[in-house]
């Protein structure tokens, strides 16, 4: 273990979280920022912390003195001194991140440049110094635009839509007139934000986070859905994407990557967040070492943690204020009490602002169907106007493929008790002989999209369920479907009589209805919300020849 | 939510811990102990706390006047204050547990005296005022019997096994020779001691954290596993017992029921600690709502949280000072750091001795085998003489059953396939025809005690896989077993071709391990480590047939 200090520029809620964190590993932390009381300090009984603001480079340098490693929770602190700092006591003091990336971050522009640069992609954008450079930008990028300041820009503050020409004398005015430097960005039409964070020893070593999805509202973070509900390729892609970005920075810590995700599969990334993130905060209850513990891991340079999920499913609800009276907020937390799987954050702020970030609930469970379920009311009394949750498609869980739209009908039944059940499913077509470019690639690629298992009905000769099989690692249940000659006897042998080392879970000839009530049942070992399910289906069945009994008793036979 | 203030008599660990869940709900936290700086007033900064001892009423007085619910973090309280207090302003302060309970539990004879007149399960005990006493239970009892003080023992102090006649002066002795009043217990060769935290809420709703199993060393709390890896219907008996144990009692909060397991199945309540308990440590990262955060909701009479587990299996381990030098109790700690699920609590206690608890390890998993993998490094740190982790069977996640032991030839590889995986299974007969009440009992059971999947085999007409999947919700796997005639056509007949609303997965006729191994892959889709195996067997036995391939190549076909 480790017994150096560390001293945190700001003391808000991400501080709060970094000294909770820290405390558990008897790890010194030294908070400056204005209040006695602020988030952090609460929840740190020490007299060190340091009264004043992270800008003022004389408290900076009273900060260092005591500490050995620097590091922040907000980026808009005063670059010069830590710049100073980290010349003049290189061999003492440690600052993460480097003041290099903190700079390189604080002005949107260069940080875009600065990907650019890097082949990282990014939507296009340019420097506006004059009226003119818009009216030119505008030519080129069309309407809507977005017109944003360089620095001190965050949750939708210092951004500006320009819908028309008309506007840009507006926007310009709302941005202070090129008092604080601007610069413009093509409109992007994404479908969804997504977000990672990722972690970076000094060493070198990285690991990231699982992608989330991220749901803002007036430009401020409203939730985080975790995984996020899209292909488990564009999951691996953002992955790869959000390590790569973070690679061309340098100093330890964690990292938020924001990205857009367009229609086609493309992402680009929107920015970088040099410290612990909004998006992360799932990360305490969701994942087996939190982003706040692995940021003091990584600037202490120890081993990292793992940022595993150790649940199935998670949602971060940002609990912001909705006026001066915090007990507005308190509404949400009082339902998420009486809803399993909730922890709530309350970050201890003194004055309740609209906007302002008072806390936020995290939300666990053993599937994105039950988590849903979960967040719903708490989300309801948040935004009483909310018909129904801001998400899109669920990712399915099982996959019911067939050879051919001819065994539809045969395959319907399976789709119906998947449906009935609330399971997330898919059904599309993949033949083995007539795509088998397509099944392949379906088939390894099935666990990596996040499926459980995959139904596949086929007739004949029918090789599709054995042959995908044989290229995925999940469970595979296999239908036989009867074609005109041989009873279904054909595919029944084709299905079952696997070689030894590819298993086939065959069900009876045309009985996709079994096939989808297994599938409940492999799903259910592991998820208890769907064990119940099943029970319950099991007894109504018992019930269901139970009256038969009583009505054959009533009636009698010969009337039945 | 709620704003009372809450009291806490005690700032040791237990106070830490409840004072980080309290500060998230924004709860204030006042705490009554000498230190000024004791582990639970280090994480709250407030003038508030109280230096004193939580024995003395002058303080207890005091903090009372400051909160508006007292409770307590040890039951080694002065409760004469507390009742006095109870009734003097009975309006105005909640006491958390009653004092009643808390004197109930202060002295063990009486407790037990309490249990046993209430029908909870306990060994044999008798008041013990002279020496002759003793020499007439020892007649009853026999050796070695367990002489213990009334009051003031924990972490064994106040216990003295008595092996022989000859030790009864010795063991007078060590307790001091009646100066603290004594009881006398039977022996109890139990096989495991199991734990259930319970949280009752002021209004009588009342719920029950998993059972876990408790490892002693030296008569202190070494290590926990959780679930507790003993049948699942001793863990809903156990569950029961402690419900039932705590429904016996007053007041609200949460509390502690120790419990020994016999060979034979029955359980006897050990002690109860009214109060989190070192066996709830794991509900922090382990449980939808830790044993701290109900506690609280519990005292605070709102809804309690979610007691169920959030991962598959999860183990703590205490870090106990092994001298005064605390950098020996780091060294499983920096090990912990390069292990993934681990999470580690120190105490931030000023002082380290021999035995005393300044932290402990909480370890997840997705599995009872990746969890075993994961603490083994750890304590073997702690004990360099402890050559293998000191915990028995292991439950099974997989059931092979077949109708009879002429099956087990065909069968077998199916058990070698588990096992080379590392899986946990059992292995047993079970026969519709000749055992048709052990089967239903067999199938009912299955997934109580904690089993994912059920493989069955059977011959000619197979009705054992069939009839057991219409007893279980579990996915049942069927291996047609070849008889004398028919080729085994019977057998797969009767196992694929079941009717709609039950399904078996079938696999190819005596092909046993492809039902082991479509077991791994069911189990794989939600246990990462089992996934990655089956991708490993997957990829050996693709690159088994290329290095046939190149043999064919090279010696050529005629050579082969």
């Amino acid at each position: 273990m480790d017994f150096r200090t560390i001293g945190v520029l700001g003391g808000g809620q991400l501080g709060r979280m970094l000294v909770e964190a820290a405390s558990r590993l008897n790890i010194n932390v030294i908070i400056l920022d204005k209040p006695s009381d602020s988030p952090a300090k609460q929840i740190q009984a020490t007299r060190s912390h340091i009264q004043g603001d992270f800008k003022d480079p004389n408290k900076i340098k009273e900060l260092a003195q005591k500490v050995d490693i620097l590091t922040i929770e907000i980026e808009h602190v005063n670059v010069d001194i830590l710049e100073t700092l980290s010349k003049e006591k290189k061999e003492k003091i440690v600052i993460c991140p480097s003041p290099t990336t903190i700079r390189l971050i604080q002005d949107k522009y260069i940080q875009k440049l600065h990907l650019f640069k890097n082949n990282i992609p990014v939507v296009d954008f340019m420097e506006i110094n004059t009226k003119d450079d818009l009216n030119l930008v505008s030519e080129k990028f069309g309407y809507p635009m977005m017109l944003k300041s360089k620095t001190l820009a965050y949750d939708g503050r210092g951004n500006y839509v320009v819908r028309s020409s008309e506007e840009i004398e507006k926007a310009l005015e709302f941005l202070g007139n090129f008092k604080t430097p601007l610069y413009a960005e093509r409109w992007t039409s994404f479908i969804k934000e997504l977000a990672v964070m990722v972690v970076r020893r000094a060493n070198g070593e990285v690991k990231s986070y699982p992608v989330v999805e991220t749901i803002h509202k007036e430009n401020i973070c409203h939730m985080v859905i975790v995984p996020a509900q899209v292909n488990g390729l564009i999951l691996e892609n953002a992955k790869i994407i959000a390590e790569k970005t973070i690679s061309t920075l340098s100093g330890a810590g964690v990292f938020g990557v924001e990205m857009f995700l367009m229609s086609d599969g493309h992402i680009y990334v929107n920015e970088i967040a040099p410290r612990p993130h909004n998006s992360g905060h799932y990360t305490i209850e969701a994942c087996e070492t939190s982003q706040y513990e692995n940021h003091l891991r990584s600037i202490l340079n120890i081993s990292l943690g793992s940022t595993l999920l150790k649940v199935p499913a998670t949602a971060m609800i940002n609990i912001l204020g909705k006026s001066e009276d915090f007990q507005e907020c308190l509404k949400p937390c009082a339902e998420a009490l009486s809803i399993p799987g909730t922890t709530i954050h309350l970050y201890g702020k003194k004055e309740c602002r609209k906007g302002r970030k008072m806390g936020h609930i995290t939300v666990v469970a053993d599937s994105i169907s039950q988590l849903f379920k979960r967040i719903d009311p708490i989300l309801r009394i948040i935004d009483e106007n909310e018909s129904s949750i801001p998400y899109s498609t669920i990712q399915p869980l099982v996959g019911i493929i067939m050879g051919s739209d001819s065994d539809l009908p045969t395959m319907k039944a399976c789709a119906e008790i998947l449906k009935s059940f609330e399971i997330p499913f898919e059904l599309t077509i993949v033949s083995a002989h007539r795509t088998p470019h397509r099944m392949l690639e379906y088939a390894k690629n099935a666990h990596k999209r996040g499926m459980k298992v995959i139904i596949a009905g086929a007739g004949g000769a029918a090789h599709l369920p054995g042959m995908v099989a044989a290229l995925t690692p999940l469970p595979v249940i296999g239908v036989p479907v009867k074609g005109k000659t041989l009873d279904g006897l054909d595919s029944l042998y084709s299905i079952v009589q696997m070689p030894r080392g590819i298993p086939v879970a065959t069900v009876a000839i045309n009985n996709s209805t079994n096939a989808g009530l297994l599938a409940v049942r492999q799903l259910g070992a592991f998820i208890p919300s769907y064990l119940e399910k099943m029970q319950i289906f099991m007894d109504n069945q018992e019930n269901e020849v139970l009256a038969k009994v009583d009505r054959l008793d009533s009636v009698g036979w010969e009337n039945y």
